[in-house]
């Protein structure tokens, strides 16, 4: 029997080339993916057909009021910046501890599956902006489950949080992702669509994915508006 | 101005003491409480008490539904053991990674309100069986907390969870809390009470507390059926 994985899933670029990776190393991925009080709800649209097409085992959602807490233009009606310089430092895009509340979620679910792998889509682009997305903090986090869980105190366990992309840019990653298989039309990536949940083509996310796929020198399946292109 | 701490308010008798405690320390305490799909609403009723007599800043209440998770009796269909040894290892009633999951969104709240301090009630007699009750977890917490945000990652703070009755048993942390004017008639424990919320008194939760109250030589102020006395 192939080992049991979860895997999160925003339904973006990122998350569906993991998913694919964990597939391609052995494992039998169960994606999870969080309702958190985004404003909009496209991105769990994409998460639910790229489960479907890559074979999750079962996709699970998880409903989690965050804008409770605020913070974040991705949860409250604070505006989302375009064009800003991608080197500008943390953006308000930012959500308070977000991947660790995704990862401890996560452990919850693999704690109930028996399983010891978490697959998460972090890499190095992220990394100049959000904290939770270096190497120091992933390690830190597994360090912290295994104090946390009821096999890790016992010593029967340890986890393994893999973030399989971490040393990538984003080119690489819809190269190795294409090759995997990935259909990146089923996914989204825009922090601001539009009502058809079509990409604004101006955000961080769709400025960070449109230059990707140009090193890639590869086409991106998503229509931008033609103003933007 | 005092300085701003986060409290998880479970709304049973040691995170009522739990905020007393912070209260006296000088904290200026935020009461956080979560929705996740517990079996009864008692717990959060008696929360939003505590909160409002013992002078919380301000009290939130965050949904999440760990009931999409499962693995334990307090969310789920499971029977609540009654009369069971105390010293029976780790109980259904544990929920994978709950600790977990809330300190990360009282991480969250500590990131929005500019607050380095997070309170939790865990103590002595809790650490028997659940394994996110340990010292050496909540240390392993601090420390992939720090790597987390914002504020850790650009060395301007470092977080501290405080458990301050970690080490006391419960007849302690009842003494202690009346000596802070903790009024206990608020505060509810049962893991399987009554329509009316009323405490079933044979559940690990009632009995340690009932326990509690007698070797402190003082009356528990909640009324028990009688045939439990």
């Amino acid at each position: 029997m192939k080992r049991r994985a979860v895997v999160l899933l925003s339904g973006g670029l990122d998350s569906a080339t993991t998913l694919a990776i964990a597939r391609q190393r052995g494992f039998a991925p169960h994606t999870l993916s969080f309702d958190y009080g985004q404003r909009h709800r496209c991105e769990l649209d994409a998460a639910r057909r790229v489960a479907t097409r890559l074979n999750s085992v079962e996709h699970k959602l998880v409903r989690i009021d965050l804008r409770a807490i605020g913070g974040s233009a991705l949860t409250e009606e604070i505006a989302v910046p375009k064009d800003r310089p991608l080197d500008a430092g943390i953006p308000v895009t930012y959500v308070p501890a977000r991947n660790t509340i995704f990862l401890s979620i996560a452990l919850a679910w693999a704690e109930v599956l028996g399983s010891q792998d978490i697959f998460i889509g972090v890499n190095a682009l992220d990394y100049s902006g959000y904290p939770d997305c270096r190497p120091g903090y992933l390690k830190a986090f597994q360090v912290m489950a295994d104090q946390a869980t009821q096999a890790g105190a016992e010593g029967r366990q340890r986890l393994t949080v893999h973030a399989p992309l971490i040393d990538m840019g984003k080119a690489e990653i819809i190269r190795q992702g294409v090759g995997l298989g990935v259909d990146y039309a089923l996914t989204h990536s825009c922090y601001d669509p539009g009502a058809d949940c079509g990409p604004c083509g101006r955000c961080d996310s769709c400025r960070l994915r449109r230059a990707g796929f140009r090193e890639a020198g590869l086409v991106d399946p998503l229509a931008y508006p033609a103003e933007t292109r």
